[in-house]
C-alpha cells in the first residue's frame, strides 16, 4: 500500500486554479462567475463540509477576473471559510425567508461585473445551480444591463486536467478500494443478502482507509443483472446469482468509481463469455487512451470488441467518463464527444453490455492518462469472472 | 432495540402522498408538477437509488392533476422504474448533448397542461432545481402559453406531515444512533483524531444497523468548538477540548440529525454550564411542542434560556428543523417561522449559543408531535457533559 497522501492541498493548488480559470474568464468577456454546488467551492476555495446535504441555505463564491474568489456565505459557515485561503468573507444570518443573501450577491457581482458586463453562471450539460429559482430569477431581475451566460464549459475544462496532488488522492482512493475487492471474495456469502454483503463491504472498505463510500450499488440476478444502478436489496444471494457491486469510495473528497463481478455457486458458459468479452473490451480501451486520441476513440475501441462478441444493447449510454471531485464528472465516453485527451485526465473505462434480454454485464476501472500512455489506478480485476462457493 | 421495520411501503402510502398534493394542486389550479430531486422522486414514486450522485443525467417526474406519476427518465434507470407503482415511464438514451430528455418533457408537459395552463415548479427556499439551466431556459421557451409557478409551498406542505410508516422508520434510525452515541463514550480516544474518532463511530454504527451515515461532522477545541459544520480533520483530541459529534445516519432512506458533546480530559466550570443550559433549553423546547403551538413557540422557549443563560451570539439562524428524507427539512425553528405543529411532524430540537468569543456550544434531539403531545425519538443526551479520560 502506498504512503497516506497528505490532506488538503497547497495555497499553489488553488493559485494555479485560479489562474486557469481567470485565463479563460478572459478570452470569453466574461467579468465574474458565480459557484453554488459543493464541488465547484471546495474546487476553488478549499472549504470542505459535509453541510451542503442540508439544502436549506445556499452558498454562494463569485470568481473575479482578478484577485481571489469571494465568499458569500450563511453566517455558519463563517469560521470554517476563515481556515481556507479566502479572504473576502461576507455573511448573512441564514436562513432568512426574505432575503437569503440575494441583496449581497446582487450587489457585488455588479461591482465586479463593470468591464464586459457580463456574469458566468454554470448552466450547461452536468450542472446545477443550487440555490433556489426563484431567487436566481430575483438575482438576474436585480443584475440590470448585465448579460448571463454559461459558464459551465470553461469550468469543465480547468477540472479535467488533473494535478499531481489530485491524481496522488484518486490514485489512493483506488488502490484501498482495490484492495477492499480483492479482500471482497473472501467476505461474499451466499445465503445472505444484497444489504448484507454490501454491508460487510463498507465497513472493511472503512478499516481499510477510506474516508467514506457515498456511492455503494450492487445488483443481482439469475444467469446476470438487469441493473447497475439500484440496489442493494433484500435480496437473497443463491446459487447462480451475478452480483456486481460498485463503489464511489473517497479519500479526502476524491473519489474512485469501479465495479466488480462475481458469480454465486456457479455461472452459465454464456455469462462467462461475456465478462471475457467486457474484460477484452477494458482492455483495448485502455490501450486507446493516449494522449491526442479522443473519448470517441476510446469508446470505438470498447464498442467493437462488444458488438463482435454479440452484443445487443446497452442502456448505459456511454462507456466510461471521467472521474475527480464527483463520482462522474465530464466528459464521457460515447460515440460523438470527440474530447481530445491529455496527461492528467483521469476516466473510467465501463464497457457494458446487454448479452440476452434484460440481463447486462458491466465492468469499470480507473485509468490517468500520462505523457508516457495510460496507467490503471485500479488494481485490474481477475481476467475470470470469479465464483463465490 | 425495537424490531427492524420493512423496507419500502405499501402502495397505499403513496396513493395518500399523491392525493394529498393532487388536492392542493386542484386549489391552487396547477395542472402538472415538475419534480427533478432525488427527495421528491423518491417520495412520490418509490424509486430509489444512490445514483442522483452523479451530476450527468437528468431525471423527470411529473405529477399529472388525475392520475399516477409519469417518469422521463434516462434509459439506464427503466428496469429500476418498473420495479415502482409507476405505469407510465418514458425514456431516452442519456446522456444526449443534443437534446437530453427535453422534448419528451415538453411534449408531456403539454398534454397535461390544459386545463389552467399551469405548470409548477419548485422555487422557493430550501428548493433546487436538478437540471442544467440552458435545459430549464429551453424547456420553458418551449412550452408556449403555460405560465410556471412555485410549487414547493404545496410539496413542503404534504411531506411535513409524516406516516406512521415514515415515523416508524426514523424512530429506528434514531434508537439505533442513540445506542451508537452511548456507546462512543467507551470508544472516544485521547490522543486520537477527530477522523480517527469519527471512523470508529461510523463503523460501530454500521455494526448497529444503519444503512449509512452520509453526514458525519465533529469539531473540537480547548474549551469549545467555533464550528458545527466543518469536520472531522486530523486534529488530535487533547486534554481540555470539548469535542461535538454530529450525525445525520440512514435507515431506508430516512434520517435522524443529532450531536453529542463531550469534553476530554476535563471541563472548565463555564463549559459544564453552558452544557446545563443547552439541556435545560432542550427540555424547554420539547414542552412546547404541543400540536397548534408553532416553530416560534418552540424557539421562543428554548431561546429564553439561552439568553437567561448568558448566550452572547450564535451563528445558526434556528434551533432546529424538519427531518424525514432529508436531513434537514422545513420547517425552521426560528422567531418568525410561526409554523403550526401538527400530529406526524417530525422536528429536530436544536439550541446552540456562543457563550465564549468564538466558542459555540449546540444540542440536538429528534422529537416526533402527537395528539398526546411530544415525544422523544433519540435518546435524550446525559444531563451531565460527558467527560473522557
Amino acid at each position: 500500500m502506498n504512503k497516506v497522501p497528505d490532506r488538503g492541498f497547497k495555497v499553489t493548488e488553488y493559485e494555479n486554479r485560479l489562474e486557469n480559470i481567470q485565463r479563460r474568464m478572459f478570452k470569453s468577456r466574461i467579468d465574474v462567475i458565480l459557484l453554488t454546488t459543493q464541488t465547484d467551492i471546495e474546487y476553488y476555495t478549499g472549504f470542505k463540509t459535509q453541510f451542503f446535504q442540508s439544502p436549506t441555505r445556499p452558498w454562494y463564491v463569485l470568481i473575479p477576473s482578478k484577485g481571489k474568489p469571494k465568499a458569500i456565505i450563511p453566517m455558519i459557515g463563517e469560521s470554517g471559510m476563515r481556515g481556507t485561503w479566502v479572504d473576502d468573507i461576507q455573511t448573512w444570518m441564514a436562513p432568512d425567508p426574505i432575503d437569503d443573501g440575494i441583496t449581497l450577491l446582487a450587489d457585488t457581482i455588479n461591482s465586479l461585473a463593470a468591464r464586459y458586463k457580463c456574469l458566468g453562471v454554470p448552466k450547461s450539460q452536468e450542472s446545477t445551480l443550487r440555490m433556489p429559482l426563484s431567487d436566481y430569477e430575483k438575482l438576474t431581475n436585480t443584475l440590470s444591463h448585465i448579460k448571463v451566460i454559461d459558464a459551465n464549459i470553461i469550468l469543465r475544462e480547468v477540472r479535467y486536467i488533473k494535478s499531481e496532488a489530485e491524481i496522488e488522492k484518486i490514485r489512493h482512493i483506488c488502490q484501498i478500494t482495490s484492495k477492499g475487492f480483492v479482500d471482497l471474495q473472501g467476505l461474499l456469502e451466499l445465503g445472505e443478502s444484497e444489504i448484507q454483503n454490501c454491508q460487510s463491504f463498507k465497513q472493511h472498505l472503512l478499516s481499510l482507509g477510506v474516508d467514506d463510500s457515498p456511492y455503494l450499488v450492487a445488483g443481482s440476478g439469475q444467469g446476470g443483472y438487469g441493473s447497475i444502478i439500484m440496489g442493494p436489496t433484500n435480496k437473497v444471494l443463491e446459487d447462480g446469482d451475478i452480483f456486481i457491486i460498485d463503489t464511489g469510495s473517497v479519500f479526502d473528497s476524491y473519489y474512485c468509481d469501479f465495479d466488480r463481478n462475481f458469480a454465486f455457486g456457479s455461472a452459465t458458459d454464456i455469462v462467462r463469455k461475456a465478462y471475457e468479452i467486457i474484460f477484452k473490451a477494458t482492455e483495448k480501451g485502455f490501450a486507446e487512451c493516449q494522449a491526442g486520441n479522443t473519448t470517441s476513440d476510446v469508446f470505438n475501441a470498447m464498442n467493437r470488441v462488444m458488438q463482435d462478441g454479440g452484443a445487443i444493447g446497452s442502456t448505459v449510454g456511454r462507456l466510461g467518463h471521467g472521474l475527480g471531485l464527483q463520482l462522474t464528472e465530464w466528459p464521457s465516453n460515447t460515440a460523438n464527444d470527440n474530447t481530445v485527451l491529455k496527461p492528467g485526465v483521469v476516466l473510467t473505462l465501463e464497457p457494458g453490455m446487454m448479452y440476452l434480454p434484460g440481463k447486462e454485464m458491466v465492468h469499470e476501472e480507473n485509468i490517468v492518462i500520462t505523457e508516457d500512455g495510460p496507467e490503471w489506478l485500479s488494481i485490474r480485476a481477475n481476467e475470470e469472472l470469479p465464483i463465490i462457493k
